[in-house]
Parts: structure tokens; C-alpha cells; sequence
């Protein structure tokens, strides 16, 4: 167990993990009213695609809750507008989708029963897939971690720890299940610009696994390269294409392609729940664009001139080719992605 | 003239323009003891290699004012003890210590000649170097604004305008050139982690000139290239080598290969004091390491956990390999550089 929880259910509350104070305080948010989890979601105090699923899942429950009504028609219906209000949240991590669907179906088979019922699944559902979360994240440690190396010096962008997840986290749970199997190494923490999740949450979470790492502007990535100082890189995911094309933290591509001109492997570790089997290739994927203040105004203080136009693109796509290989609960899949994403799936169903 | 100036000679002492206070407040401070001038340099109140020339020059003006002596030998022999000290205050910039060379052969040759003369001298040359500095960044930047194109998209690094050197620019006089010219764009701006110079500086320089910008993370340029919404990278250079190979900013490399990746033109602006021939390529470059604080403190504010390691390396080495051209006071140097920085030295003399 982890000594912290990004989110979890406790006595009809959500208890949450305010990851926009981290890694100055430690402070857990308790939320009743899912339109706090929304806020939550948007402004970031949760995020890391697999975490924001569960928090979906966790919201539309405490919605649920709310409902006053002994109706089970009504009640799914006004709950299917609340899951689509929570689906507003943020639009690139497809997990967020991927949960609230789950947990409409769980109740729609449900047909006939009564609404306590209904909320009870609803309340236990999020509970399961919080904790589904963290065994596929080990799971998909388990598989990647044959990747890691002695000696090896990984380069990691942005947060993909336990706070990004259920629970161990992806591209971070790779690094430190092969810790766990003894393996000593050493990491390369991209700060990751604009928000600083690299600089605040993942040396965080290292620090609290014993894992020797060092932050880096982002920057300073393509020089360490050069250098010879960088074996492998390993990142996450927000959704990935049929094809295998990745959407992940802006700045991922900005890797994926240095990463190719070095010679370098480049890994992506994520859920089959980050898969969006819908869409052909990466340029369907919606990329939310922030506030250009979150560029511009650092931890509150402005550090550039008033006003200034800033772009702020909060992802970017890594086309498949420039991916070694994709890391689930169900294995690697390796190119062509078609064939082997298809592959993967079929596993899962 | 500028409405700013990053440093002048003004009744024996230098003002210099606090860059550490930029954007934010607008302050000079007024400096009369050497000793200060390196600590500037040191802690970037002033950088930008041209600027940091003129600085050192000035700096040995006020060192050589204060010595107390009427022995012209002695005088000579304090004031290149002077020069060390000022050399120590900065590695990478080639300017630095080509500007103290120049100052003490100024004086060198002037033997038997009153100390009076010597200090007069000393002084003389300091501004003469400043004025020139302008002077030659214009003619650089009337070379370099051919190259840009209405309806261009720019993409700069760090900060090259009239701050980060004696008046006008390198990279960003070449945009300013083409701005006066009539000719309509827009710039790209990394903010340029650790220490801000695009965000703080390089917008503020833009905002006066009232060339359109946008301000983005560093992770973000691959993105834009990938877009299709870059179409030209501009930087300027701390040293470049007898082979082309070009020391800038960290971060700088990684705009270059990602250039390269994308099929855009990457080019350097430098003046001549900027070249180092001495050395045959890159590798010999010495890159300074700058405090890991500077990583992980912005602006007082710390964004990582206490005692986080953090490597700062404050320049990269571009390879000639991936520079499109190399502007200088002298015209472009193309590649082969080899023999076109050869012809451009010569053109100097």
C-alpha cells in the first residue's frame, strides 16, 4: 500500500488528494457534491488519465447519491445527465468516457430495480474500478518492467505515479516494480512545463520509493541525449488511436522524436482503458487548449508582461512510429499497432 | 535608439539594466566597483554574450579607474590581474574573454605612457566597444532580415534582442530589421526554462517593438512544427567553433533537431566576437553548470521538494550538421563552415 491515495470512497465522501498543492502540502479534499469533482478534474487538483476515470466514476456515484427521486426511469435519466455534465470535465483522456460509459451500463442492465439499488451498484462500481485501476497498473508493471535495465538512466515526462492512477501508477509503475525486482537505476525527471508535473509530483513520488532521480528543464532533454546519458524513455498516456498514435502531456512528442534521433527507445505505458478503439489514427483525438495564464503566471506569480499572448496546448500526439512499443495490463504490443492493439483487445474481452 | 539600454558609461560608473527584475520592474543599478560588474555577469543581472563583452570591458574600465598607482608597469600588472578576475565570472560566452583581450592589448601597446593615459584609454575603448557592438548587430540584422518572409512563423529561443547585447539585437535584430523593413510576422517565443529569458525578456523586447508573438512552453515547439505552424527557427550563440558548431542556451539543440526532423530552417545570429577560432569544433566548448536551485526555485518560489537534485546545465552544442546558416556582421556564413567562417574571418581583418 501506498502511504497516499490519489482518490478514494470513504462513507459517501470522495476523499481526494489536492495534487495542485503537492509537493508543499499534503492535503486531501472531501468532497459530496460531484460538481466539486468536476471542478476537481478541470482545474487539475486530479489528474493522469486513469485517475480521472476513477474520479468520473466516483462523481457520477456521489450525483447518484443526490438524486431524490423513487423512480428508476427518472432516476437514470436525470443520472445520464449529471454523467454527461461530468463528461464536460476535460476532453482529451478518453478514460474519462471510458468510466462514465462503464458505469452507465452498470445500472442500465439493471432494469426494473429499485432505485436504492441502482446507487448502491453505482457506489460500489467506482469503488471496483478504483481498485481494478491499481491491479492493472500492476499488471502492466509486471509486463514492463523487463524493459528497465541495471544502470540504466530512463528519461519519464510529466506524472504517471499512483497520483495519476487507482494506484502505482503506469509509466512510473514500470520504473518501480523493476525497483522492486531489485533493479537499481537511475531517472530523469522532465519538469514538464507548463504545470511543473514532473518537478512537483513525480520526484515526489520517487523521492517516497527510494528511486535516485534528477529534474531537468525540459530543455535540457536533447543535450543529455547527445551526451550518451539517456537509455530509454518512458511515458503515459491521455488516449491512444487504433493505430497506436498517443496523446499525452504537451511535450511527450518533443521526446518521442529526440528520443528517435538519439537512438533512443521510447515506451508508453497505459491501461486498455486509455485506448480509444474508435478512432483510426491520433488526428482524431481532441486536444484541450488551456488558459494561457497557466503559461504565463507560475504558482501565482506573473513571469512575463501583463497580458502577454500565451499558446497553451495541454497535450500532443506522438505518432505510432516513432513508439518502441505500447505497455498494458495485457502485454506489450510492439508494430505494426494495428494488428497488435486488435490483438490486445481481444485478450481483454 | 531604444526606449532601454542593457548597459552604458556614465560619469565613471556603469548603469546597467537589472535583467533579473525584468519584466516586473524596470530598474538600473549604478555600479563603480569591478567587483560588482562580475557579480552581475554572475548572476545574469546582465547575460547574452555581446552584452556580457561590453560588461567585462567596462568592468576592467572601473578596476583600472580605482588603482592607485602612478607606475605604468605596475598599473599593467594590477590591471591583468583585474582581467583574470573578470574572466572567472563566466566560461562559455567567448565574448567575455575575447572583450578583455581586446582591452588589454589596448593598453599594452600604449608603453611609457603615463598611467593617466592608460586609465583615459581604458575608458574610451569600453564605450568605443559598446557603440561598435550596436553598430554591428544592425549590419548583422540588415544580412539576416532577407531571410525573412511575410507571413512567417518564427521560432526563437532565449533572449537575443538590445538586452543581450550593446544595443539592437542578434537573432531578434534580425526579426527587428525585417519588422522596419515592412515585412509582417509572427514569433514563437520559448519561454526558455530555467530562467525564463523568452518569457521575461525576449516578450518584453517584442511588446515595445510591436512584433506579434506568442509565448509557449519549450515542450511545445515540436508540436507546432508538427502542425505545420513553424516555419523558420532564429537563435543567437555564446560560442561558436572554427567548425560552426554553435554553443547557445540549453534548450537550443533541442530546437535544432526538431527543426531538422520537420524540415525547418534553423539559423544562428552572432557577431564575429562570438566566434571562437581557436578551437575546432563543439567538444572543446566549456558548458557551464549553474545551481540546481535555479531548477527548482522560481522566482523565490520553490516548485519541487526540498533538496530535490536537479541538473542545470546552462548551455547545449548545436552541431554546424543542423545549422541552415550562420549570420553575421560579415554576411551568412553556409555550409561547408569550415571554409565559409575561414573566409568570413578573413573578410574581418
Amino acid at each position: 500500500m501506498d502511504p497516499y491515495c490519489s482518490i478514494c470512497w470513504d462513507a459517501d465522501k470522495v476523499k481526494l488528494l489536492d495534487q495542485r498543492r503537492l509537493p508543499g502540502e499534503e492535503i486531501y479534499l472531501e468532497i459530496t457534491d460531484y460538481r466539486e469533482v468536476i471542478e476537481a478534474i478541470r482545474t487539475l487538483a486530479i489528474r493522469g488519465a486513469p485517475a480521472i476515470g476513477v474520479a468520473a466514476a466516483m462523481g457520477a456515484a456521489l450525483g447518484a447519491l443526490a438524486l431524490e427521486t423513487d423512480n428508476p426511469e427518472e432516476f437514470l435519466s436525470r443520472f445520464h445527465d449529471i454523467c454527461q455534465e461530468i463528461a464536460q470535465a476535460r476532453p482529451t483522456a478518453v478514460n474519462l468516457f471510458w468510466a462514465l460509459e462503464r458505469v452507465e451500463n452498470a445500472v442500465r442492465v439493471m432494469a426494473g430495480q429499485p432505485v436504492k439499488a441502482l446507487k448502491d451498484r453505482l457506489v460500489t462500481e467506482a469503488q471496483v474500478m478504483l481498485k481494478e485501476d491499481e491491479t492493472i497498473c500492476r499488471r502492466m508493471a509486471r509486463a514492463g518492467q523487463i524493459l528497465i535495465h541495471d544502470g540504466h538512466r530512463v528519461l519519464t515526462h510529466c506524472n504517471t505515479g499512483a497520483l495519476a492512477t487507482g494506484g502505482y501508477g503506469t509509466a512510473l509503475g514500470v520504473l518501480r516494480a523493476a525497483w522492486e525486482a531489485g533493479k537499481r537505476f537511475s531517472v530523469w525527471v522532465d519538469e514538464t512545463r507548463p504545470l511543473l508535473q514532473g518537478a512537483r509530483l513525480t520526484t515526489w513520488e520517487l523521492g517516497k520509493m527510494g528511486i535516485p532521480y534528477t529534474l531537468i528543464p525540459d530543455g535540457a532533454a536533447a543535450a543529455l541525449m547527445a551526451q550518451g546519458r539517456v537509455d530509454l524513455a518512458i511515458v503515459g498516456a491521455d488516449r491512444i488511436a487504433a493505430n497506436g498514435d498517443v496523446a499525452n502531456k504537451i511535450g511527450t512528442y518533443s521526446v518521442a522524436v529526440l528520443a528517435r534521433y538519439h537512438g533512443i527507445p521510447f515506451y508508453v505505458a497505459a491501461p486498455l482503458s486509455t485506448f480509444d478503439f474508435n478512432i483510426p489514427d491520433g488526428s482524431h483525438i481532441p486536444v484541450e487548449e488551456r488558459a494561457g495564464e497557466e503559461v504565463t503566471v507560475i504558482r501565482g506569480m506573473e513571469v512575463a508582461p501583463p497580458g502577454a499572448p500565451a499558446l497553451n496546448l495541454a497535450f500532443d500526439v506522438t505518432p505510432h512510429d516513432l513508439i518502441s512499443g505500447i505497455i498494458t495490463e495485457k502485454g506489450i504490443a510492439l508494430p505494426p499497432y494495428t494488428s497488435s492493439i486488435k490483438a490486445l483487445r481481444r485478450a481483454a474481452e
